[in-house]
């Protein structure tokens, strides 16, 4: 559930008990115990897991991954830990570049020195140590062709931040990561995100994470977030053509109205203004309706403009 | 086509024109005459991007993405290069970790100290020079938790390889890289694949190209990969037990027998033996079935024993 004074999903208060002594629970008791051992297995080793790899140790038993899968948010839950903390990760996509560097299991990373890619978001936060930064803010980008149009244009030197793409749903890693990131640097977050329902509900899997790990919603979200663009105000501001405009599905329509009941909407009036006005006009726009004006007006108007003006809400 | 003497699937010899003066092309001609325009831009400012930027750099003209998709690959024919000489690249998610230093965009990257997240693999692969390399062969990992386990554990540091993941179906960076490497190193490349017909087309996408990109096979294909696990073989060698091997689907099955036809298999009698063995067993395996003898199996036993033997087809 939401709660507004953490302004994060969390668990509700639920207790659930599994008897080694009863045919009903006996099964998932020992499957309970078994993970655990794995855990404890890996922990002892000091490496690192998949959840489809923790299957894989012992299938006998487990027959189905769900079985396992299943347990480990119970075990993380018990022990009252995330689930990184039991050396079990999700696979990462996500890419960081620009003005900060860290140590990654030892090697020290300088993000201003990766090319165009850009370094991929290791799984394993806890590897991570001594990040350095003179950055400003962190700009986090929806799309991964837009990153790279701000990558190859090596942005974050004419306005000192670090770039974070989770390339469209962000995965856990990345959603960790922001959120270090965010806590060791104490700068702003500015989102960049496409100017329909879909990118609101991204930003709001950063801001206030998603039902799946609300157990682990302390570590996963970075509650605030500025919206930066693209908005739907921008379109008329920018007298974007009405080719440019995509009409909204809908579904899209039905999506942006459940939106404007969200916590995480309602208490920004600024938001609900947004999203109000792309709901009546029904047009969404993605961020690369700025190519209207050419390849590199993102990175030569756009944001310099927005970021001036303090233009985020 | 597939072309036997090539080992890629390339063009075939057919030619089709457009004229200004014909109601039926002029469209046509003129959306292939602006997209140019916009390449040629490009080219000048030495810059890259998208598929869908090139899109909204004229939407009145081109009303729909599959119309400036379509002209992009002829342009390429046109001009006798490649999509990726004409400045326009495809979303990029693969990784690359291990013995390998290179300049991307200017920047000295050594893929030894990468931690254990590894660097994106660049989309703009022109912009990767000076690449030295002590490694004795490429290992191309199919999955990208197998792929950590192993970055992890610095295999690199053991075996001397570099280690590359597409993260399953390859994107068209990683094949360019992959190539590249090849290329540039005249080192084997083993292929760690699921023991399922998915694994096998994965590795034909790496060896002879994918359908939509024939006409630019010629750099995107490494024809020789040897692969080298996990093989139907060796679930019985390793006395894999029941419960962690899959049973195939009927579509499974179906696609194993449509395989056994591919040019790619036939040309390697102990490929057809492996596949003929998933078919007849209806048996497959992901990688991760290794992690039954343990979470490092892989990295301790399985790839050193078959690196030593020198286990692969």
């Amino acid at each position: 559930m939401y709660v507004e004074a953490l302004d994060r999903i969390v668990l509700k208060d639920r207790v659930s008990q599994r008897a080694f002594a009863n045919a009903s629970t006996v099964r998932k008791a020992a499957i309970t115990t078994r993970v655990m051992q794995l855990v404890h297995q890996l922990l002892r080793k000091n490496i690192h897991t998949s959840k489809r790899d923790i299957f894989y140790a012992d299938p006998n038993l487990f027959s189905a991954q769900e079985e396992s899968d299943a347990v480990l948010n119970d075990i993380a839950c018990i022990v009252g830990c995330t689930r990184t903390s039991l050396a079990i990760v999700a696979s990462d996509k996500g890419v960081v570049i620009g003005r900060v560097s860290f140590r990654e299991a030892g090697d020290l990373i300088d993000c201003t020195k990766m090319g165009i890619g850009g370094k991929a978001i290791p799984p394993y936060i806890d590897q991570i140590t001594d990040i350095q930064s003179d950055a400003e803010f962190i700009l986090l980008v929806e799309k991964n062709a837009v990153f790279t149009r701000l990558s190859e244009d090596r942005f974050y030197n004419k306005f000192p931040c670090i770039m974070i793409t989770g390339k469209g749903q962000p995965d856990v890693a990345t959603r960790l990561f922001l959120r270090r990131m965010r806590d060791t640097l104490r700068i702003p977050v500015l989102g960049l995100v496409d100017a329909d329902p879909y990118g609101l509900k991204i930003l709001s899997v950063y801001m206030s994470g998603s039902k799946s790990m609300s157990y682990d919603s302390a570590n996963l979200t970075t509650p605030d977030i500025k919206w930066l663009g693209v908005r739907p105000s921008d379109l008329s501001k920018l007298n974007i053509p009405d080719q440019c405009r995509l009409p909204m599905s809908a579904s899209d329509i039905e999506t942006g109205k459940s939106l404007l009941k969200e916590d995480f909407i309602t208490k920004n009036p600024a938001w609900v203004a947004e999203l109000e006005t792309m709901v009546n006009t029904k047009e969404k726009a993605e961020i690369q309706v700025l190519t209207h004006f050419g390849f590199q007006f993102i990175t030569e108007v756009y944001l310099p403009t927005k970021l001036k003006a303090g233009d985020w809400i």
